[in-house]
């Protein structure tokens, strides 16, 4: 139905080039000229932080953030711009963008969070928000930066694109082409949808996964603690080790729908709670049970659809 | 300094030859005769359910708990007796042993909670409980049941201890060389402070887990939230998929360790949640960042102790 070839453009540039920027760059750039992007130049805080992106051969060339010749030159012409730096961060680079933009130059994001994104892209673009398509690729590995990226990253996963009433029906499929031809499958939702439902089974799990480590390293033996943490912790905790930049960004971004849903896991604590306090084990296991199932067909599912990787969002 | 063939013995009795007792059955059995155990027996609810254990080779032959005779049988001149089966079930099956237990078999078991094993041990042998020593092998992996079982399941794995006072000190060392000769590490510790640490490390991240998936299943979108879940959503609640009624009795014998943990874990989510209200994203990134500090470190030192493998305890 769609041509992929359709998303093919002559310039790509990219606010952040870390895991997320670096792998697009490296999806595309592996199609070729004719069918991917002929440049990409990555913008940073500074020149020098995108030496290694430039060593690594994921981009064309570097143009410092604060260097507005640097910058007008890097937005002039350019196809299509993707911001993929921490969310609080997606504010302040739209108005720095803004008055190098040139009117046919689509921007997109790769943040975690869309509301904001929204709310922000219309503070700063303002009748030219048609030009802002909202986005997010599900995926992600712990490591993070540009040498983690790679470029199948995001083949078989999902990227949730957030269409404004404002995008002209080609201007979103230009970012959805270019999301497909990494790969990934491209699904469209509402950013209040997607900021609950992500609060949900992202947001909330990085929290609570968080908490937990901060909780063994506040009791007096801790040291002992870990010393005997196994399998079933490596696991639960090991979305502990990702950024604390960003998720405290996305904590602050979606704040609304967090405490949303902390509130509704609080409330399912308290009433295990009050089961394990009673040492009623057939409520317990009644939850155990029904929990089991629901994750064993989850990943059935999963199993059919989507290659096993370390993604991380 | 120790001599890993004292550990040598003609009949060693499983009850509950799932994933524990049968790896324990096959490490035991692949070193042989000269330097393993000669005989092994499963005793089982049934005697159909040991079926699959002889089918497989990892036992001799089985006995049916509910039958005197061959029961008396199993037990006869038996060196070591292994528990094996869900922690409720330890004060039943001891009392069920009890009048068949020959005056120089040692019994061990491998329940994920030691203060209530010790307890139901007292209430079961009387003066005999010197026969008793409390273990508990830090191993497993999601499958359950004895086709999950694996000869190098405790290779590099720790098995904790919980020696009594009336053991004798040959007693123990028979059961601390019987796990080292399936390659374990073994530790010793208090009944109390292991169940501390368990709750800590183990039994509150299975809680949380759990609750992760069943507040999602009890959301109205639960269907659409699944289908975004991603790779942070498989690790987290991995450990939903393992068996209700092992975290049942779990949660309920360690129930006052746990409420201890869980009350402490709400504290500390109580704090982020004040965080995430305020937008004091510094509140935030200072937790994150002690956490993933932690997190890493951990990872590091077990990569050098630890194969890596899917243990889920």
């Amino acid at each position: 139905m769609t041509d992929v070839a359709a998303f093919s453009f002559n310039k790509l540039v990219i606010f952040g080039v870390g895991l997320i920027g670096g792998s697009l760059a490296r999806a595309l750039r592996e199609r070729g000229e004719a069918d991917g992007a002929r440049t990409v130049i990555a913008v940073a805080r500074s020149a020098t932080s995108s030496a290694r992106a430039l060593e690594l051969g994921v981009i064309d060339s570097a143009a410092a953030l604060n260097d507005d010749a640097a910058l007008r030159e890097a937005l002039a012409g350019a196809d299509v711009v993707l911001l993929a730096a921490p969310v609080a961060q997606t504010g302040p680079l739209l108005e720095r963008i803004a008055p190098f933009l040139d009117a046919k130059t689509i921007i997109t994001d790769a943040g975690s969070t869309k509301s904001d994104a929204v709310a922000a892209a219309r503070a700063a673009l303002g009748a030219r928000i048609g030009q802002f398509v909202p986005g997010h690729p599900i995926a992600g590995r712990e490591a993070s930066g540009v040498d983690a990226a790679l470029a199948d990253l995001y083949v078989g996963r999902n990227v949730v694109l957030c269409p404004l009433q404002e995008n002209a029906p080609e201007t979103v499929e230009r970012v959805a082409a270019m999301w497909r031809a990494t790969g990934a499958l491209v699904r469209n939702m509402a950013p209040e949808q997607h900021d609950r439902v992500f609060a949900s089974v992202s947001h909330l799990p990085h929290v609570l996964s968080f908490a937990l480590v901060e909780q063994i390293l506040n009791s007096p033996d801790a040291a002992l603690k870990f010393s005997f943490a196994a399998g079933g912790f490596r696991d639960f905790t090991r979305i502990a080790a990702s950024s604390p930049e960003m998720w405290r960004d996305v904590c602050v971004a979606n704040r609304a729908a967090l405490l949303d849903e902390l509130d509704a896991y609080t409330a399912v604590l308290a009433r295990l709670r009050t089961a394990i306090e009673a040492a009623d084990g057939a409520a317990l296991e009644a939850v155990f049970a029904r929990s089991r199932v629901a994750r064993t067909e989850w990943q059935e599912q999963r199993a059919g659809g989507v290659a096993s990787s370390d993604a991380s969002k």
